[in-house]
């Protein structure tokens, strides 16, 4: 099953050393969107955009960081020995253009981008960018139906309008996805949920909706293993999406973030998470909100790719097996 | 009982956002405390002031950044559900004027600003400055009578003298306060406790008073659960005041502090520890040893404030309640 | 004239420290709009927006950071010896409410709130906030008819679209109000333009429309006393505002700002500059582009708020001079 | 059995503050290595030496900023009760003079250096430096025989070749020492490893030799005190080295590290490690990969001197052991 | 003559904005050096080495975070109107395959990789690395006899020895590089150099040989005409190379260096003295020992690269020249 | 004359790396002052003092940062080509014990530490500590008769009293040595003065006094030349202190300092002054100010270990002319 196309694998660090060379995802090849239609099976994305933000901007800084910190990624997972470069054929595509002054302009590059590459059957891992992105990658790839969602994040990311009227921000995504199809609300579980709220009834429309809400105090007193579980049993069988944002970490390990609210997951908790996920369906994932000028060090950043490096074995054992199934 | 006076609420993150505006503790109303007498029940303040301090200062910045991070703070507690800023009237009463060259002087003019919000019937929620600033608050607030503590920290501040033969700095305060029958030993206990020590029998003094100390390694082996339920038999019904040393917490989560000890409390234990004391009759509490110039980002503030949070619902409630009672 | 009037003076450092108590601008008493008509002359005013930013962002953050840098000031300058603050009365009147997710929203908000208070007289120095909302503001205060501009800055902001179609962003403030009529181009300096170009032509059309431009090696050759008499010159005797982009000075100097161009102005030349003008008949004057996220150390700002310091001294000896002259 | 040595003793912090004086390890008096010869058992010795980094530099600055940090140390260790400079007379013996431009002649010198302190009867703790250090040390101390090695890492440290044909780096040392004999494979076990790998069989190797590996995920599954107990039973009776690399522990409490790998262990965990691993017969440790260039805040160091200190007690319990035993 | 190929034009920062893609040196096409033989008139290299450093290491970064900050560079030269990227094709040739363990064996590398693109006319503009690579680069373009040399730098790095008998540091090239008959010393001029010294006859070789050295206070004495006067009357017409340490700068401009000396140059003066030596015939250029470690801000890169842009267009024209000589 | 006495030579960074080593003041050897008697002629002191600060604390830290940055000092000046070491025995006596918890206290011990050294030949070249500490320094060194005085500074340091009566702080300690008799205030110059002010009034004590006070612009406007002159006529012949307090600088060089004021000094101006100087009779110095916590970097110290080598120059040729003299 395993394809092992020479033409997709990483830069080795004991052959080019680690700080050298230009910085692609993972020291993958580059390949413009057009170049890799055909031939790759999982591209990794930057969306470098920050207009939904609601407090600190800088995400638009993230995925340029995260390609620099991606280098220390190498090419086996220590613990299930996956490899995800040797199940499937990976590239960098580089980053989506974005408007940075005009945010429904952008809505519609990032969706036309997605529907594309979708199209050509290519799997999206996408690096952030704040979490209004995940809309517009919704709306390109899961148009022809509602999909799971596993969700780790302090927040919801449901809330209706922000400063007014306004329908986009980084904290209304998935209320809109929802509202739109692109969706299905009973397979959708969210994990990490904590912090300070704006009013008692803020969670109620997404209970009503039928989400599973899993805040970091019922994370603990359950425990990794039946989070893990019960995380499976929503997802169930369908095509998922796994949205991953960095602020689910407490803030020591993702301190380069924009919204961060203390007392949230260690990297270990997260990785073990997201780990314990192999056999839902996934069609794609992203790690959002890495926010440079916030975290200097890049340690957010590496934080932030360690975990696409999971999701990223995830992704190529689904590609691998419905290649196998086909 | 909750009087959700209109007068007395923060600036939603909503409206404003949080990044805007004048930054006043958790975007509270700014009163003098001359103004705040006979409306305000519990006053935010800030007391700036680091003199006490034996190894890096720094803490007479910490009041200006954690009303910077405060506005990060929103209305309503995501556990307990409870909403302080409805249960109690509370402002922002600025900072206590101190004297950065003389230390006696600065004992003197917080004891006198506590004293006078005291008499007031204002319930004080203090932001510091170094550990001494307890002291002088507890003159001004338990004058009538030896009160119960929780004190949260990484050492137990009851040593005897400093550099010769110096009574007051941020090591001694509740040595001097027991001293004066400000606390009563019998009700204290000291959570977090650790690090090395400049002697064998640097704790015998304490051990003799009978204060409880839980150093962090029996933290770990009691349990959360446990430790909670021993600091509520030892602080029983009677009146008590709640002092949370930031370097309870393990450096990574405050780096920003003037004598940090590795091995300490995670946030989440610092936050559930807090909300599990729910049920004390708190009458005053603090945090501090927050110290800018060793954390310029800003999370130490950030976790600062977000355990005045904790404590702000605690006091709340008693608040509510004693008015209630009345 | 002088008025010196005693409920608008900054808190003496030498009475409160200078650490100590909530930062407004200069330590001023903070007045809401609505209370600050009929006493109030001069108003300092932040605007935290930085949506029109085409590169960094984070100008949001600049009027908070400015203001706890402000504290800083004290009451006289060292060379003219004016005290801006008895002079006229100042005070702070808080950040104008802006809209972070939608620019044409906030350009409304900001040009209703200059409009509002250039009605009741009161003369505004701004702390942005990125170069964009100079638009909003002249067209708050200058739509009774062009009025001149003295403008130092690395760059010329008169482009004219940019991203494909955008009109508004911090690179076209100029070229927009040159062509409302907000500014008169032949009464319009700017002074230490540098920096590489996109093309050649890029500064075809400010020249066509008349305008002075002195980049900065012109700067050195001329030396400063000739720039400042050729903008007292081009300003001449009518209206004029002062718009300072830090990033006119030497990245060093204001490492904190969004397009840092090597080889600027040092604060030394831009203070003497500023002080040269003295003179001009200034109608309002901002300083824009401080950007915290890229300098958490407060240096950037603290250079901010001394322009600021230097401009307010022009701004009250106008003032002055014109109430004497009713 | 303690000697209490006043010659010995760290200065107190009592009495000159700790950020006071010319910093050596501990506050310890500094000898010449030829001058401690006859009276001091345990020193305290820097190398300051990066050259065998393939990633990250900056461990060369170790030794000066762990010998600042070590100042917050104090005397007695707060659970154990030790106070290892009662127990051993100890000196802080300066830093080997090493060749920061040549590798094969820096091997040399510091081998040089530790057989001559060996000789003398001084059990060595070491601050580095990159890790490819223990393997000069151990040559000094252990040619006479393999001894057992307790190795706390995120890595193996057991690769064969970099960039072609290098036998010596930072991830080589423990290969290379078994070749030689100096280690015993059967007496080693390695805690803490993770991350990814280059190869699936990078691990055979070690494994085939007899090395325990307990990868982070395997310590949180077996539980601490197991850990402990398989540990001393490997260790064994035997002669003893104690090697912990900073990048065991999670990089959000080293992040200055060369080789930082999300999901390691906390700083209590690493202590209490330690601690339990008392009982066994050490001759010597060292604390390495501190880079300050990576976090000139200093926590990472100050993280590195209080595994130090943790060290130093069991040494210091063993030296003493040993001289009564003889 | 300019030729203005479209193959080899840089992304423009108002189509894809200058924080997203990708991060190539000034948002050139990224061709492989095997790529660019034929068609690339000058290559930007990246030689992301350091073990040449005697003190602070962490100039193997440099090249990656140059590229980083190399996206803020535009088109055309503000003062010169000189389009690099029109008069000559330019591309990123990406780095040289160190081997950061081995010094002997880089330089045979880097030497290798410069024979090679050298022999296929591409004219080299290197990022740095430490200084010592200007040697191996020399071996490599200066071979067929000795070109002049224009050094700009706060050291001679004409030492002979260090650590007793090396030979190769980044004290050392300029000493090798005049031994092996690669530059003319007659043809050599230093500017900017400063600082502390070992001896009194430190400088006494360079001067027997004949290098001009213009310290830092002479520079001033003279006055940059005058110095750029004799700098060009000292290289002549022949073929000459630019070596720019960026520690010639005062490190307020470059604190991300390794040996920082205050009283520097500022980057207005090493820009124009840069722009002052048109009309030498230029073969190459670096720009060497930017540190990222030492200055995470990154405003060091970005005047290591602005000095890149001014020597680019230096290099450019000269390549034009020669073109249209042929 | 010069003695080039082996025992008081600083290693060389030719034999130890300059980051290895202990860290003493320019890599000297420390002796401890009853040591020191009878052999050293100049001795480095460091006074980790900050209680006389008004606003940002922090020098405290500033003798061991400076003990850090001063290894990256060399032996001989690059201009003027003294070498201090061979001029005269110089050693590292280490820091005063201080009482960080009591200012008076702390006064008489610096006094009685500089009184016994003074007696015993010492000329002190002290390390801050804030600008306080010059005032028990002279008391200890100046009791014979008044001194000359070249201060360098932001600030003229003649206040009267700060926070109601407090006589002692960091903007006192001239006056109060004036009035103490310690200082002939016609034999004082005072150079870079700048900043905003309190009153207008503030600077008339000290022209009553009859000190020459030359601000910031003046400095510019009368030239180098014309200011040393100046100031060397002031000092005369007499014996005369040097106090350089690194705020004269601009906070660019110097950010690590608690008042800082923009405008100031370059680096390259102040060395030149310093230089300049040579002549004068100098029987001490110090350079105050430097405060670690705000500039991690060390770039700060580093400037102020370059401006005590320029110092030290002057020093250590006053004392071998003295000794000759006699």
């Amino acid at each position: 099953m395993p394809r092992d196309n020479d033409a997709f694998q990483p830069t080795s660090g004991m052959v080019q050393p680690r700080f050298a060379g230009i910085a692609t995802f993972m020291r993958l090849p580059y390949l413009a969107p057009e170049q890799a239609k055909g031939s790759v099976e999982i591209g990794l994305i930057g969306v470098p955009w920050d207009n939904g933000t609601t407090n600190r901007a800088g995400t638009r800084h993230g995925p340029r960081q995260m390609r620099d910190q991606s280098t220390l990624m190498r090419q086996v997972h220590h613990v299930s020995k996956l490899q995800p470069f040797k199940l499937a054929n990976c590239a960098d595509l580089g980053d989506v253009t974005v408007n940075p002054i005009d945010l429904m302009d952008t809505l519609k590059r990032v969706e036309a981008y997605y529907r594309s590459i979708h199209a050509a059957g290519i799997v999206p891992m996408t690096a952030g960018g704040d979490h209004q992105i995940s809309l517009p990658i919704l709306r390109g790839i899961a148009h022809e139906g509602p999909v799971g969602l596993v969700h780790i994040d302090a927040h919801t990311d449901t809330s209706d309008r922000y400063f007014g009227d306004n329908l986009y921000t980084h904290g209304t995504p998935f209320r809109r996805a929802i509202e739109e199809g692109l969706i299905d609300p009973k397979r959708m579980v969210q994990i990490g949920i904590r912090g300070t709220m704006y009013s008692t009834d803020e969670k109620d429309w997404g209970h009503a909706q039928g989400i599973r809400v899993i805040e970091m105090e019922e994370f603990h007193d359950l425990g990794l293993d039946a989070v893990i579980a019960e995380a499976k049993a929503i997802a169930g069988t369908g095509p998922t999406y796994l949205s991953f944002d960095v602020d689910s970490l407490d803030p020591v390990y993702a301190p380069g973030t924009g919204t961060p609210e203390v007392g949230g997951l260690t990297t270990i908790e997260a990785q073990r998470l997201i780990r314990g996920l192999r056999g839902i369906d996934f069609i794609g994932g992203d790690v959002v909100e890495v926010s440079p000028p916030f975290d200097p060090s890049g340690m957010t950043a590496l934080v932030g790719v360690s975990m696409m490096f999971e999701i990223l074995c995830l992704l190529a054992e689904c590609v691998a097996h419905r290649r196998e199934a086909r």
